[in-house]
């Protein structure tokens, strides 16, 4: 094992260029076997082992500036800075983060995790460089999915004539986004490939870039000698190189587009080890929309580069043709575009995490909401037990969509809560809405549920009792449920419990039909608190005489965090609320 | 007079194209005459006249559907569509916005204000036809300038491969931006407009668009001829077009920079009419910044295109060399790149306006604040005091910032404060940090200010005393100041008055502190309500018996407001505030 050798990089640096491929195979079996056990990004993370072995073999990290854009590709770069025993030994797995992560290693200048960021923070090492005079290699990978989103497209127009010194842009070119490409840019890429790099246009070389075409990106041979040829070059040049996704995995390198993030599976097959049975929220909305776009020929379904993650399939996705738009990277572009069909008689309905929808708070506000276009956004992944990592965290939606004027934002709390709202915000035309997608497991409605929604503000009473009213949003109303039971258990009568529905607005009839009969009113929100919705009703108690006690979130960067932990921690546990009741003192 | 006779569209198509000539010089008139007296976007209404023109005279709106991008260069286009009594008669000037206004005329598709939007929602209007089967032309009319947005190259990258039918993209292309442009792409620019479109790398053909050149985008009939050939095209298409900004009035021709947005000015000469004595935040900003920079080679400020709204002139950019950055309209590459700059050692400064800043959400809470990276912002127009209309009033920035986890918001109450704030943030290197620039008036302060704000959270108490404690934030505070002295009067004691200078935090301590001898807490703030900085003091005392009554503005899109109306109504005058306490009956 050469690995066994390697502990920093100036011990990779001591190998022969023929040792370095086989070093290659040593850490693709590494990754391979415990992506194959823990999940993760496996197809990214394959396609660039050479490349990233050559980096370090070429420059001189941490003097050398890296910046990987996602990061989802950094496991090699990982093992070979001092932390390849995550790989090795099971017992440290998760010791590192899937991303760059600066509390690793000096190695990694940020903590990352959305892409297309890769370009602009490397434009900023170079020019806090060049203005202090010294004169450091400063390299931003970046595949090309990443290249259509508009922080990327930003920092290449701005690189390519406004950094007067040293920048490597490597383009890691594997002809793939997580799904395929969209855009104009791609057809660009084709071309050069298609040419080795000849083609008569060439975006990089019209932005001012210096080029250069490199056909084998997994021979570490050529990626050595290409980067040796450029290092300390005095200009920024965009080196294009083709890899593939999933490189040496057979399984990986056929279905790209699965095993882009992929969960624990059989390293014999590449199946993934569990497989899901019962209901999932993405299939519901997916088997719901696919209905629906049968009835109605208006509407259409737009998502930025993750229709898996959205549970569209290939399959299902050639069955809806034009009306399955994957705008690839390209979240602003999305919503701006919504915004333009709804316009002239489109229903788009837009899908995509909680955390990337940070990068639409302008077109949501602007295009959408000062325009009041009925277009239909589902916010996935927002909540408390969705992702983990720091960047993909889905807690901020409430404080961040919430308090943007004429956006209705919804919150259901069960199946046919979630898809009765939905149904309704695409045959309305009056509202912006967006619908925060459950994710705490799918619950059915009790009995009939609401149809319509255009009555805004319409808080529903589901029980109606004395003393205590528990306000339980969207996710967390079943959490409200439970501690209804408890309630009555410890004290003997029955609270109110209600389902507010509407995130963006305050009930008044109903909130002060409370005065009346009760002491506390307790909210519960899977968010965090500031900003969000307790903080509102806490606002139209705060002349009265009646308590608030506001549950959810504390605001903060939570990373890698067990939900088990983080719940107990902010008191959202029916046990720990009533000993919160009975400590107040007031029953 | 040819106006005379046009009221709407159908008039202006029959005229000839030598009177279109004449009717240029008679709108261009009537738009100097106006904007004269009421100030306005000169430079870029003057230069796209004869553009207007064209489009109109070729395309049949409303059917054919035109987005003007920004839509501050829409003057010529109300005049034609049924508005121009709104330029001719000085009573009806201020019927007609300075943007398109989707309530003002069935040609206004959307309103718009921010810039970059226009091939996005072009985009979409295209996908909506496409799939409806119509055939309407769909024209975006997008700015030089507005390329470098990456909203704009999102939609610019997308529109050349995936609209299929009809997309007529006209770049107009006057060499600048509000000042110089700034990156590849405008080389590309000046390649294209030095061979007459003909050179060797041309980005648009390279995102796959059809080309066609313009070297007079000021003769109406050399534009009518363009129009006239690309007319129900099937294919997306830019027609890259060169205009004059400022054309046709030899000052701004020879002024383009200061005269983007013009104040009140003489026509004989171009001057302002009121010429600005006194006090003013962003000169006193600059000077500021400018000895801070002689002071630490390390501090450099970035602006997004708008260095003239800082007051940064050209002298003083030119004086402070490559420590002046001006990314051009980019502001999310601003973010990440001043991010990149902090983590190799660089103190960077970014400044733009309160809502510019929601297109860097995603930037402020990734790259920033995961990272903490210590990044001072400067967060301009954050007030109901400056601009006024929907799509740039600064009423959301509260809410939108104070709810990202790790980032210190601060609100100054006047001069010294707000530089010493600036300050601190820029020696310090714990936490990205935001200011909010006031906009009441310069103010002095009445002793020392705290120099150190690394102690997070600490509210400042000015005045201790009894039954009422007013909370006064940022721009606010003056307005506490006098409520504190009409209480006193009013009903013979001292309340308690507080700078909470922290927007982002709360002080415990004292919050703790008021439950002593106070009945009441007032907050208030330059800021809507809903998700702001008083509902995070009402959920402090919602399990208290003290009330909280939060002041500020209502969550709604005000649009070209009366302040003093609008302060009105939300109850932000020390009398009314007065009345208020009195209905309570505490007292």
């Amino acid at each position: 094992m050469l690995l066994e050798k390697i502990n920093d990089l100036s011990d990779l640096r001591k190998l022969s260029v023929e040792d370095c491929i086989l070093l290659a195979d040593e850490i693709r079996d590494l990754i391979i076997n415990k992506l194959s056990q823990c999940g993760g990004h496996l197809g990214s993370n394959l396609g660039i082992v050479e490349m990233t072995i050559a980096i370090h073999y070429v420059f001189e990290s941490p003097e050398d500036k890296i910046v990987f854009d996602v990061s989802h590709q950094s496991a090699t770069h990982k093992i070979l800075t001092g932390r390849k025993e995550a790989f090795i030994n099971p017992q440290k797995y998760r010791e590192v983060s899937g991303y760059m992560n600066s509390d690793e290693s000096e190695h990694d200048l940020f903590k990352i995790g959305h892409t297309s960021t890769s370009l602009s923070l490397a434009c900023g090492i170079a020019k806090a460089r060049d203005l202090r005079g010294s004169k450091e290699n400063v390299i931003a990978v970046i595949g090309d999915g990443a290249l259509s989103g508009g922080e990327a497209l930003e920092g290449l127009d701005y690189g390519g004539t406004d950094i007067e010194g040293n920048l490597i842009i490597i383009v890691n070119d594997n002809q793939m986004s997580i799904a395929e490409n969209h855009g104009g840019i791609y057809k660009n890429l084709k071309e050069l490939r298609d040419t080795k790099g000849e083609a008569r246009n060439n975006i990089f070389k019209a932005l001012g870039y210096d080029y250069y075409y490199v056909a084998e990106g997994n021979n570490v041979k050529k990626m050595i000698e290409a980067l040796q040829k450029v290092k300390d070059i005095d200009h920024p040049i965009v080196i294009h190189v083709c890899t593939k996704k999933g490189k040496g995995y057979p399984y990986a390198e056929e279905h790209q587009e699965i095993t882009h993030y992929i969960h624990p599976f059989y390293i014999e097959t590449g199946l993934e080890k569990k497989t899901f049975s019962g209901e999932r929220y993405d299939y519901i909305l997916k088997n719901f929309l696919i209905e629906k776009m049968k009835k109605d020929s208006q509407v259409a379904m737009l998502v930025a580069a993750t229709p898996v993650m959205l549970s569209f399939s290939e399959k299902d996705r050639k069955a809806l043709g034009a009306r399955f738009i994957d705008v690839g990277i390209a979240e602003e572009h999305a919503v701006a575009m919504a915004a333009g069909m709804a316009r002239n008689g489109g229903k788009p309905v837009f899908a995509t995490k909680s955390s990337f929808f940070q990068r639409t708070y302008d077109q949501v506000s602007q295009e959408l909401c000062i325009n009041k276009l009925p277009v239909t956004l589902i916010v996935i992944n927002a909540s408390v037990y969705a992702t983990t990592d720091a960047t993909h965290i889905g807690i901020f939606d409430i404080s961040m969509l919430s308090n943007i004027p004429n956006l209705v934002y919804l919150a259901p709390t069960n199946k046919q809560e979630y898809l009765a709202m939905v149904e309704w915000s695409i045959d309305q035309d009056k509202y912006p809405v967006a619908i925060r997608a459950p994710r705490n497991g799918v619950f059915n409605a009790q009995g009939e549920v609401e149809q319509d929604y255009s009555e805004l503000n319409r808080y529903l009473i589901v029980q109606s009792g004395e003393q205590i009213a528990i306000i339980a949003l969207g996710d967390f109303y079943q959490i409200g449920e439970e501690l209804v039971k408890k309630i009555d258990r410890k004290f003997g009568w029955k609270p109110t419990l209600i389902n507010p529905r509407y995130i963006t607005g305050i009930d008044e009839k109903v909130l002060h039909s409370l005065l009346q009969k009760h002491r506390l009113v307790i909210t519960m929100e899977d968010g965090i608190l500031e900003g969000g919705f307790g903080e509102k009703i806490a606002r139209f108690y705060s002349m009265t005489d009646i308590y608030v006690k506001n549950y959810g979130l504390k605001k903060e960067f939570l990373d890698r965090y067990d939900v088990q932990e983080v719940m107990k921690k902010n008191h959202l546990e029916p046990d720990i609320i009533i000993e919160d009741i009975v400590e107040m003192g007031l029953f």
